[in-house]
């Protein structure tokens, strides 16, 4: 392979061939190209695209560059739910255990916030003594004894996409939708699923903030799952605002033990709920989508979802008191209201300030190497919609010391819009995408 | 300055500031960004353009990274000619010593051969001991002595375009007229002229072989060379087939000696008298072009202009023997005529062909590393529109081995092309292009 050559075909408008994407997989695996021309040829691709057939090739050869879990030949369902992320987005947290305590295996790979989004990872963490650094024989072994494991991806899995992935992101081709849904693709398809389940969200607060856009991303996983022989259902959900009423990872954890007890937020639970119906129909076909409510409900009510996380923190090595006593979550020293400054409706509650708010608290990442403080975060008060007098909390903010406490406080007041309305936020679950196509749920 | 930023919003077909492209240009001489973030900058460049005042600010940029040749408060016209590049493309080993030995002082710099095109450093250092590794320093000295110098750039001369080019070969992103011309411009910039002729090449040949993209580079240096002060005019030749007969660094060294006694081939006279023409009179504005052809007539027939040949190889180190006994230049140990297969009209000597035979005769470059024989080569008994018959020699074919004299005597026999006609070949010298537009010479 003469990767030069190959870029300029690109460059020109050409197409790549099955076995050129599997050399530069391979290549940029085993280090044997230099990063500066990968990164023309991202670029190359950030323009001219990557058709159907060559995003196929290009997952599907990222993937075969890495290791992946191993699905017994007598094991059930394998399922997993994806998210394109976004601040308070904690349904992997409830999902995975709820699944797996109706008879669904969840292999669940996640990441770490970036940006003004949070991870899994990082929620995860906060519980004291939880690692997310399985080994895939230790995650197999997870999977067989309690049918989830909540995990990272490690550097077994799809070397090709963490090289390619760390360039897009130095490079400014990051927002390309075919290297998008092959990046995802290839850590997703290693993780020997059944079926997948894409929250894809939109809004100002969205990777992709455009509905086109976001369903545009939706088909091209889709096609790449069908072409994987994975079915996958896409939600599309709104982030045009924080997803329930914690942001900041202790907090959101705490927030998921309410949820796993049937006391979470009710936005949070639609979401949660919408995609849990998707996931159990993924493994049981048959189930309608009433069925499917019922048994999760069920497995809530009943507290077989609350005692599967149990079983997960404890397998992997977290503090199970804290399922009992959230107190004993990290929490941080200083906190204090939110006062609004003005009669009015919450009009928004925009989700990137949000973000980065949380970021300047210290419970974000603007950088990988960054730190993260697990016990800072926002508990919202109000939300979208609501009527708001003066003087009235909009928030909690909870902080590592006084000066961040104050400062935030103050930009919480510029950041949530109040006034005469009317406040029209996004409908949390709008559209689902099936291989069939686009079904419009709510306008 | 956030590269990533900015390679974002060249992206997305915005501009970047004159101080963004000073950053990145320092950057890119001192080392403090990375391959990879150039290279998608440079293929974000090639994909959006640069706009005439960002190509004039990159230009002045990579030029300000590196040192310059002085001229003398005192000096007369410093004036130089850059072509584009071809084969067979010998005519400044003629101009340099032709304009000095007329007054005019010529500070030259020159690359070497790459691909298909030849080079003026190889064709010199064929002249057994001739050294174009002058510092600055030394050339300002001979400048001031004999009026010429003939030199390679250094590592001192834009040390960012050095950078920039080495990436912009390696990821396909060269054929990009800003980047073409600021790269060019940077280095002859930095020659301290008054004015600079530019030969652009059209043709199969040309690095740029459709006339509107030659134009368009033209345009686009005649006005980098306007916001930077330095007159540039622009003679548009052909280079659908070798300029004169000889092609091959001694062998081409041999033609020139011939020319500088004014016993070259025609052709050859034509484009170098032309290029001649505007040289002088951008060094002395009132000469029509009729007394310029005088004055430059006389320095050949009066033996001036090979006399400062004499000089400049005598200062570079060269054996000036050479001068008056050509059979002194290396010489290849064997050689053969290329005989005709048919009676017809010579219909084409396609240039990129007969440089590959060159390189596969071991004289010219695939990459930068490759070692150049200076004594193989090409010479044509034939040119386009000669009427030739079966047996007769088109060309003498100098190798360094009988296998690759054999071959390339096949190989020849299939590139020439001979037919009924009729042949069409491009007028030497077509256009005329200035600050005031474009002036047609032949249809």
């Amino acid at each position: 392979m003469i990767l030069r050559n190959l870029i300029e075909r690109k460059r020109d408008g050409g197409r790549l061939t099955e076995s050129e994407l599997r050399d530069i997989a391979m290549a940029a695996a085993d280090g044997s190209v230099p990063d500066y021309q990968l990164a023309a040829l991202l670029m190359a691709i950030f323009w001219r695209g990557l058709d159907g057939a060559e995003t196929s090739a290009l997952t599907a050869s990222m993937l075969a560059t890495g290791n992946r879990l191993q699905r017994p030949a007598d094991a059930g369902p394998w399922i997993d739910k994806h998210s394109t992320g976004g601040v308070g987005d904690k349904t992997s947290l409830i999902l995975a255990p709820l699944l797996a305590a109706v008879g669904v295996t969840v292999p669940m790979m996640s990441g770490r916030g970036l940006g003004h989004t949070g991870g899994t990872l990082d929620k995860l963490e906060s519980i004291p003594g939880f690692r997310t650094d399985l080994t895939l024989a230790r995650a197999e072994q997870q999977l067989a004894e309690i049918g989830c494991a909540l995990i990272g991806q490690t550097a077994e899995i799809a070397p090709a996409d963490r090289r390619l992935y760390a360039l897009r992101d130095a490079t400014a081709t990051v927002e390309c939708i075919p290297l998008i849904a092959a990046s995802i693709m290839s850590k997703k398809l290693s993780e020997g699923l059944t079926g997948l389940v894409l929250d894809v969200k939109r809004g100002s607060g969205a990777f992709l903030p455009e509905l086109d856009r976001g369903l545009e991303l939706a088909r091209t996983m889709i096609a790449l799952g069908e072409a994987a022989g994975v079915p996958v259902v896409t939600l599309m959900t709104a982030m045009d605002r924080p997803l329930g009423d914690a942001c900041g990872n202790a907090l959101e954890v705490r927030e998921c033990l309410d949820a796993l007890r049937g006391r979470g937020p009710a936005d949070l639970w639609t979401v949660t709920e919408a995609l849990a119906i998707e996931m159990l129909q993924l493994a049981r076909p048959k189930l309608s989508a009433a069925e499917a409510r019922v048994i999760l409900r069920d497995a809530i009510i009943s507290g077989a979802a609350l005692a599967r996380f149990r079983e997960i923190v404890a397998a992997q090595g977290g503090d199970v008191a804290t399922i009992d006593d959230p107190d004993l979550l990290p929490r941080a020293p200083h906190s204090g209201e939110v006062p609004a400054t003005r009669d009015g409706l919450v009009l928004a509650l925009p989700p990137r300030a949000i973000g980065h708010a949380i970021i300047a608290l210290g419970g974000g990442r603007t950088t990988t190497d960054d730190l993260v403080d697990p016990a800072v975060g926002i508990v919202f008060r109000v939300r979208v919609g609501d009527a708001n007098a003066a003087g009235q909390s909009l928030a909690t903010v909870h902080a590592a010391d006084r000066d961040s406490l104050a400062s935030t406080i103050a930009r919480l007041q510029e950041i949530v819009a109040i006034g005469e309305g009317p406040a029209e936020p996004l409908p949390w679950v709008s559209h689902r995408v099936t291989v069939a196509g686009v079904e419009t749920l709510a306008p």
